[in-house]
């Protein structure tokens, strides 16, 4: 766990960016101080995003009294790490965005790390969470999309391209439905939380769902609606729920088949619903060992801990 | 690639215990000077093929005039290294079986190394095969079973308990046919050399096969007619390899999701059908890249060489 440990992490901020919102918080002597968030949604592009991002940091640091030495930026999406550049990510409208220097640049030219919001939500279960001091680990997150960080034998599964862990794009059902990809049939669109959101408003529209029929015709229906209504017993929000939980357990028996990790740690928005992990640990028939599924313990903290030690004071180092 | 670099190898012999066959081949300097294979399935049970194994190396390092100073053995199943024990496998009939002690003990106190057969076949390919020089490789053996083997970064992946590249027992039909590893609906239950040779017997017994049904009612049916048979047009048969064709592509695009590898190499028995592995580096439609599988170059002989740069004078080193 080498390159994870808590030593000379410098004062700065970490950045969760999401499909859906952006979490902001100081780093002071490794912890994170403040914290801030706000909706990606209202934005149109990454570079107001950015702004915003710079605005926040600036304002939360100078209450915290933080001078702001380096920043880590969590993504969904694929990077070049080096170049600090976001080649793209399917639930943000970006392509090849210079997000290192824009975000350095904004800030009087501080050394920005950019890394997959996975790769951090790993680290952060790893060195503070459910699979803390482990060396094989798998770190699955269901947010507005799909993603996975792993660790194999106490280093980061990278690939040769970056491009590991894209479990959300593997083909569950095919022919099925159109995932944001531009492929269909994806673990992520049955299964993401912008798909179980999606998947409601039709069964809604459908007049399958009496629970979000209730909620009336101008009720916004996300993942949240969708799971709260199932661990209701609604029929409709039941069976959406109950085949996001079947092909992410699915994904789950594959993943540890392939990498055979000590621990599954299940991360991300919709995973902070007791009513889905709690499916997803009793697991499926024929899993090796029943006990190496756990729901995150940071919650929606996973990743920012996990930037901490992403955190660095020159580029490069 | 430093684990596998060609210095020091000792001379010795390396063995590839299959479900099928054995081969057993003598290394001097390095190279596989002599080669001998027998049948697996005459023998009864794992301790007498060990003592073939030990009477053949005896009779080959005779003749070749090769100094035996270690041995290196593939097997297909769970091992302990360390104690040089195979656990278990599904295609042979053994449990808890110390096979390193048994074997150097027949002859004279030899050390011996014991690995996975695929993992075997991936450092060979690495080395000296398709993905010479390369990092990030997948190498996905089809024969009488079904193994993987991963390089990740340079270093064999292993998992928390050494059970990484269990592909054969994703399960990719719920509910489907029974797995020799106890479970149901596994990739290898349709697409080992073992099913589709059971599968072809079946389409033989039900009159689905006209060629398999031309070579009479005591023909042996195994992997090699019914691909023999599919390339030829019948139609029972290439239902059989289309389904193993599909379920194996599957497999790929999931692995290739997760490991993002440089290259996915196809060995095996099965894969020396250049039938099936053409349909296999066509590919699946929305694979990332097209050209990332390819054909084992070595063969048969992928795990052989492999398995001289496991050969160690000593225990431990």
């Amino acid at each position: 766990m080498e390159p994870f440990m808590a030593t000379d992490i410098p004062d700065g901020a970490v950045v969760d960016i999401g499909g859906t919102k952006v979490m902001v918080g100081i780093v002071r002597a490794g912890d994170i101080v403040e914290v801030a968030t706000f909706p990606t949604g209202e934005l149109p592009d990454l570079a107001q995003i950015i702004a915003a991002v710079a605005a926040v940091i600036r304002r939360l640091a100078g209450q915290a009294g933080v001078q702001v030495a380096a920043v880590a930026v969590a993504v969904p999406g694929a990077i070049d790490r080096d170049a600090g550049i976001l080649h793209r990510a399917a639930n943000l409208p970006v392509r090849e965005y210079p997000l290192a220097a824009e975000l350095g640049g904004l800030l009087g030219g501080v050394p920005v790390t950019i890394e997959h919001d996975a790769n951090l939500g790993l680290v952060g279960e790893t060195v503070a969470g459910a699979a803390r001091g482990l060396a094989d680990v798998v770190y699955l997150t269901v947010s507005t999309g799909i993603g996975m960080g792993a660790l194999t034998g106490g280093r980061l599964l990278a690939g040769s391209g970056g491009l590991a862990g894209e479990i959300g794009h593997i083909r569950v059902l095919p022919g099925g439905r159109a995932c944001g990809c531009g492929s269909s049939g994806c673990l992520e669109a049955y299964a993401s939380g912008r798909a179980i959101g999606a998947l409601g408003r039709e069964a809604a529209a459908a007049g399958l769902s009496a629970a979000l029929a209730a909620l009336g015709p101008d009720a916004a229906i996300t993942a949240r609606e969708v799971v709260a209504a199932a661990e209701l017993g609604d029929d409709g929000c039941t069976e959406i729920v109950s085949q996001a939980v079947r092909l992410l357990g699915m994904a789950i028996d594959m993943v540890v088949r392939i990498l055979d990790p000590a621990v599954v740690v299940l991360g991300g928005g919709v995973m902070t619903s007791e009513f889905v992990t709690k499916q997803l640990i009793a697991g499926a028939p024929g899993r090796p060992d029943q006990r190496l599924v756990r729901a995150a313990e940071l919650g929606e903290r996973s990743v920012m801990v996990g930037g901490t030690r992403f955190l660095r004071a020159q580029r490069g180092r």
